[in-house]
């Protein structure tokens, strides 16, 4: 177990064919096997669900951001109401990620300096902002988040050497200034080990974050757009120079495959946009792979979008009324939906963490390979 | 009860006061008390809602739309799928309107003959159409509806005598025409008396109505336009043709003024988009009035929309939460508002049903009555 009072991490297994291992978070709001996907809420709500749809799926930690809840409506707000599980009403676990990649990506004007990221934002009327890491570690703590993420700078791809050697050095050295603003015993600070494509910064990224003795560490910066073999063997290098003892966060990732690749390197908790965000745009999971629900082929097909799910939505509706509700622009499409792809997220998670204790997780990976890329 | 196997209607009490009355509705699909409140789910869904939803609110009963259903994803799909009912997932009874009112207000063309009505819709890009009196009912008994509404026209205002006595005695036609065509023994075929404003008019559309027998009657063309004191006085007058024994049905009826002020004039069902609607939009019904969500003085109010509601949004939602999500443009916010809405106007319906049982129902409607008009 880590040193703060109420998070900590237990490694319960380790798999023989692979670096894939078993363990368990405990965090104030409850215990979270791992591997874990953790469904996104970016603006305090997992799009289209209710906390309780989200302890039906068997979430058990979600993630917000910070970067949105500073905007609005304000993480001082939500402090005043009792913080962001009361809020929102969700009595799980909670990570924030700083919003570092969200500050890049969304605002309207950005600049970073040694401080921090000065920003203007469409939201409050081009406003000017600056988030520097302490700041950034302060909203996470108003917020009441249970694990918080340092300022990072989310480095673009490709980036060239020299950009990617000062890049990464000055987020270590903010790594550093969030770790002297963490003064919050019982939420747990990560570091995040970035450096892009670059071996050797990302190792130097690693070794400057382990001395910090981080309460677990991500991998940051992947999936912007590098080869998919390429982000694998990052996330393969990264994870040797992490410590057995402390969880291991692969960010933004990923696609079911991704999940499974990345586990068997060694990574314990993911977090992506893609269950939640295919389901609006009613591209539906299944074993064999995606299923355009709006394709007409649909149109009077009386069968669940996966016969094998044991989901709300496939128990109780057909492809035929999922295409009616997608193609009327019903609300109740993308809960549905929603449900559905947030069901076979954390259902494979489930089979993975089971097979690891079984030792069957190279079988899996191996079976569910065979039978996803055939497409729909 | 009337002469339909599995339709009934008793009226089980009637208020001193006034000419609400206590009933209950017998259906394929259970039974309902009234005076009853159906919520609107126009395309087979009551926006943002599961039919889980429905039930924990207390709904028996919702309406849905044979037009809409028709042009998509059309009854005859919906029929082979087994039925409305299984399509949505809705195990309690369905009144479905004939789309006659959308007809006029919806297609990009229409024209009314004797024989039916042509139009042409967007949603299929202009294909002609023809709905006669027989084709709704086939439409309605496709789906499978408890309780099928006749073709009529939904007269406008102001409308002319003239235009309005050809107007009402086409519907009557039309009303024999979809008598012949109702074949389904388990459903129920309603009448809808029109008229306009023309209180001869409706005396004489309610005793052709009459003579047909049917299992119950609608008060149709209300509040289009038409001023408040005047649509009550049409509801009064077409009540009085009315037989004691069957259920009285006020169509697109209405605020919660106006439930009470029909129900006082002995009108048993009711439906509106109303509620739904206006969740959507932000505007949330509270027993002092109407609150609208977005306004800049809920943006820190950690109270619950209304401090004696009991519905799941109250219990564990603030204003601020439901104002972020709202600005926010989030899906939940459709949701949790229409919960709320929702429990509302049902709760509202079960007090009058209360009331109408201990004989308070004046005191009930004047109480409500001097509490609502002070708009926050």
């Amino acid at each position: 177990m880590s040193r703060s009072h109420s998070f900590g991490f237990k490694l319960l297994a380790q798999d023989k064919g692979s670096k894939a291992r078993l363990g368990q978070l405990a965090t104030p709001h409850g215990k979270v096997d791992t591997p874990v996907f953790m469904p996104v809420g970016t603006k305090a709500t997992v799009k289209a669900m209710t906390p309780e749809d989200m302890e039906q799926l068997g979430a058990g930690i979600i993630l917000s951001n910070a970067y949105h809840l500073y905007l609005r409506p304000g993480h001082e707000l939500i402090r005043d109401l009792g913080g962001l599980h009361k809020f929102m009403h969700w009595p799980g676990a909670i990570l924030t990620d700083s919003g570092g990649y969200q500050l890049f990506s969304l605002s309207d004007f950005c600049k970073i300096t040694e401080q921090g990221v000065n920003f203007q934002s469409h939201i409050d009327g081009g406003a000017k902002h600056l988030i520097t890491p302490e700041i950034a570690v302060q909203i996470q703590q108003a917020l009441g988040s249970d694990i918080i993420m340092p300022l990072d700078e989310c480095l673009a791809y490709p980036s060239e050497y020299e950009h990617a050697l000062a890049s990464t050095q000055r987020t270590s050295r903010w790594a550093q200034r969030c770790k002297a603003a963490h003064d919050q015993g019982n939420s747990a600070l990560f570091g995040i080990v970035q450096g892009g494509i670059y071996k050797d910064l990302r190792e130097q990224c690693a070794l400057e974050l382990l001395k910090l003795d981080f309460a677990g560490y991500a991998v940051g910066g992947l999936s912007v757009g590098e080869p998919k073999a390429m982000m694998y063997e990052i996330v393969a290098h990264t994870v040797d120079f992490l410590p057995e003892q402390k969880p291991r966060y692969a960010m933004g990732l990923g696609s079911p495959e991704d999940l499974f690749e990345c586990v068997a390197r060694g990574i314990d908790m993911f977090d992506c946009v893609m269950p939640t965000r295919h389901a609006r745009n009613g591209m539906l999971f299944t074993s064999n792979g995606r299923l355009v629900i709006k394709h007409a082929q649909y149109a009077d097909d009386a069968k669940p979008i996966a016969a094998e799910c044991g989901c709300y939505t496939c128990r109780h509706y057909s492809r035929a009324y999922l295409r009616h509700l997608y193609v009327s622009g019903e609300i109740l499409a993308a809960r549905l939906n929603t449900i559905h792809n947030l069901y076979f997220y954390l259902d494979l998670m489930r089979q993975i963490r089971h097979s690891i204790a079984r030792s069957t997780f190279s079988e899996l990976r191996r079976d569910f390979k065979s039978r996803y890329k055939h497409r729909r």
